[in-house]
């Protein structure tokens, strides 16, 4: 028996255990909006520091502004492998409308779903109390086996993220020297199926800009001025028009600056996952993509850049009708960027491109609303490659690299504040209902889910 | 002494009691749209009556289901002459705020004004109590002369003409044979400028439409589906942008049919009376203008077609920023109409055009919003010849052809109705602040208005 074969082995016969502890954890009510359940949240931190305790890590529950963090560390074995960072977070959604949900949600138990299928009811089961216990049941195994763990990890909890992580940036801040590891391993994705595991290897960053044209001083009647006064939606119409070609394409000058092409291996499995389907799209009524023309739906949304409009007004939008020349419209532009884009530059390329649209006698005024740079995971990047062989050795299925189209604040935060990557992998299922009554976790995410930590944490252990 | 001449002596003679006639009007208040003053809206229409009953005419007040009309017949001396409706109003404005007035709107005067200008304070006088009595007054200066009218003359005044005329069509409807004449004659319109009388001559006409671009059936997160799903907001920006060329002109199929070149000596007359300055535009905080490119701004307002984008709205239009790609997106649009242009081709070809720009599996509603063809009087009718000369005659100035952006409800009625087409000619100016504090009308526009509408029913009278 190898080593990590006993260690799976243990995990397997762990179990039982691992599921008690998983119920043990749900039944405390870390609602994090909500300040009646301020005490649930603290008992939390206080069980998963004392989880991490028993496993030799040395761990505290840490007090914010808000709700405490957890931090623990452990040497491991091997002084020569790698430091991670293992992130997840121990608050849940709120439970209302009550009446929907066909079990307790915090009274969380093991349930027969349907073709042999087995879930754990409850809150907060696969967002993201099951999960963050997928790392932790892991390094269990491989204490119980190994008395350490192969790598250096450091954890760090988090009991905010599902009401807007106001306390985590100035966290990472205040404790950079402490948390900083070689990368991060996030535990809040899923899986692109049942049978088929998924890293997330890539972000999308955001440029947000609105724009403001301004015309005449006041409204004006169109029939005392139609046809001679400057009318600001019909400019901006000319703006947000301009804006892409007819093939889809951004027009800004430098735009796909920084873009490069999918490597071609990564676009067919992502044409082979969809089949050219676009059941995304169907889902929502829709049924031709959109966009860059000449690409798969998995393509666009995960690897290339967009300009979104995301809202539009002016003049007059009431019942019925009015015969005004506004003197004013305005519109909420955000732009989507992958690879290398430059937030800042595609901002000002943007701005500039406005202003060569305006009239002399015009305006325009910018309000500027955030700008991230994408985030990618180098495709060919050790850390991913180990992670694919581990991951693809315990599922049916070999694993996906895949894509998000919008941020995952964290990983940003990671990149910026501790200048470390992320290696974002989960065992959620589109059916979990996260954020929704009867949330649930399935068993094989949870067992397979602590396996498969076992394999990566092994798998970066070595040379 | 001619005919004319004598008329017009006996009109100046007549001055005094003129005024006190305007004065007595005034005095009653007759604001249509405030229930508390019903009453003396009657009372302002057994006045007038009483006064054409006087000079003749057979008239009476006519009940409605708001304010009355008063409808008054004179045969006049000549039955090979034309029948002329002459149309007035005699309700007025409310008169808040109270306090900015320096007179009281009710007891209207004479006032110096500086630079020896004389005007006639009051609520009503230029709008339009002053004006009706002009033509009243000038066929009292034709009855004490010839003891008859040189024309048949049917008069209407209506008092509800600040309050949205709702009675004014069911009575045309219901009185039309009664009311039914050659043309008919409008004065609630101003001149040029002191020195130089206008005869407005055409009023564009309208379509409005508002067109609702649908995609998804929800909003969508920008992240989760930019770059492949269906934009509406975009899809809108690129319907309205298509709409004019990079010349200002409209690109809808057929739009100009239906549209002739102004003739260019009219041409040339608007140039001249602007000098080529846009102080309309100025007023307003522009300083270019807009629309067709090559042609004046009067020309522009007045004579030619537009369509204009009146209010646009889609998406997340509040404070900050949401990246969301909506459901939908809506524009109020409307096309000014000039010369024979047809509304409903011209909404049919906007619908063609709009449908034909939206992709398959998005979809468009369009909600109308009226329609209504221009009205013109022919450049070269002799009704206009005649009363060009005869105001030309009067004034320091020779009488200029003007046009109105807009409509005139009125007009638009006598012509569909009545099968009428209306001479407005008015003795307005642009400083007279109807609808304001401190109304006034200049002693000369209601002297020489007097005098005007003798000389245009003496030139209406010859062949």
């Amino acid at each position: 028996m190898t080593d990590l074969s006993a260690v799976l082995a243990r995990a397997d016969e762990n179990m039982p255990q691992s599921l008690e502890r998983l119920f043990d954890l749900v039944r405390i009510k870390s609602i994090s909006t909500d300040p009646a359940y301020s005490a649930d949240c603290r008992k939390a931190a206080e069980w998963l520091a004392a989880e991490l305790n028993a496993l030799g890590f040395e761990a505290s529950v840490r007090d914010t502004t808000g709700h405490p963090m957890v931090v623990g560390h452990h040497a491991g074995s091997n002084a020569d492998a790698p430091h991670v960072l293992f992130y997840g977070h121990y608050d849940v959604q709120p439970i209302d409308p009550i009446e929907l949900w066909e079990d307790d949600p915090f009274d969380s138990k093991l349930k027969e779903f349907g073709n042999g299928r087995k879930v754990i009811t409850g809150r907060g089961t696969a967002d993201d109390k099951g999960q963050l216990l997928t790392f932790v049941e892991a390094c269990r195994a491989y204490k119980d086996v190994h008395g350490s763990l192969p790598v250096r990890v450091t954890i760090l909890f988090e009991g905010e993220e599902e009401s807007g992580s106001p306390s985590l940036k100035p966290f990472l801040d205040a404790h950079a020297e402490e948390l900083k590891a070689d990368y991060a391993l996030v535990c809040d994705t899923g899986m692109w199926d049942g049978e088929t595991p998924a890293i997330t290897a890539s972000l999308r960053g955001l440029v947000g800009e609105e724009i403001i044209v301004k015309a005449a001083s006041r409204d004006l009647h169109s029939g005392m001025y139609g046809g001679a006064a400057a009318n600001p939606i019909q400019i901006l119409s000319k703006i947000l028009a301009g804006l892409h070609d007819e093939n889809g394409r951004v027009t800004l000058e430098g735009f796909y600056d920084g873009v490069e092409e999918t490597p071609s291996n990564l676009k067919a499995s992502w044409e082979a996952m969809t089949g050219g389907d676009v059941d995304l799209l169907e889902e929502v009524g829709l049924s031709e993509l959109s966009g860059e023309k000449g690409r798969s739906i998995l393509e666009l949304i995960w690897a290339r850049p967009t300009c979104e409009f995301n809202g539009i007004t002016g003049g007059y939008t009431g019942q019925g009708f009015k015969t005004v020349i506004a003197a004013q419209a305005s519109a909420k532009v955000s732009c989507r960027l992958v690879g290398d884009q430059d937030p800042e530059k595609i901002r000002a390329s943007f701005r500039a491109y406005v202003r060569s649209k305006i009239p002399a006698d015009c305006s325009v005024e910018f309000i500027e609303h955030g700008g991230s740079p994408a985030i990618q995971l180098g495709y060919d990047s050790p850390l991913l490659t180990k992670a694919k062989t581990a991951l693809s050795d315990e599922w049916p299925k070999p694993a996906v690299i895949v894509g998000v189209g919008g941020s995952i604040p964290i990983v940003g935060d990671f990149q910026k504040l501790l200048g470390m990557e992320s290696l974002l992998v989960g065992f959620g299922l589109n059916d979990d209902r996260i954020h929704s009554p009867n949330e649930k976790y399935d068993l094989t995410s949870y067992h397979k889910g602590i396996r498969s930590w076992a394999r990566i944490l092994a798998a970066l252990a070595k040379k």
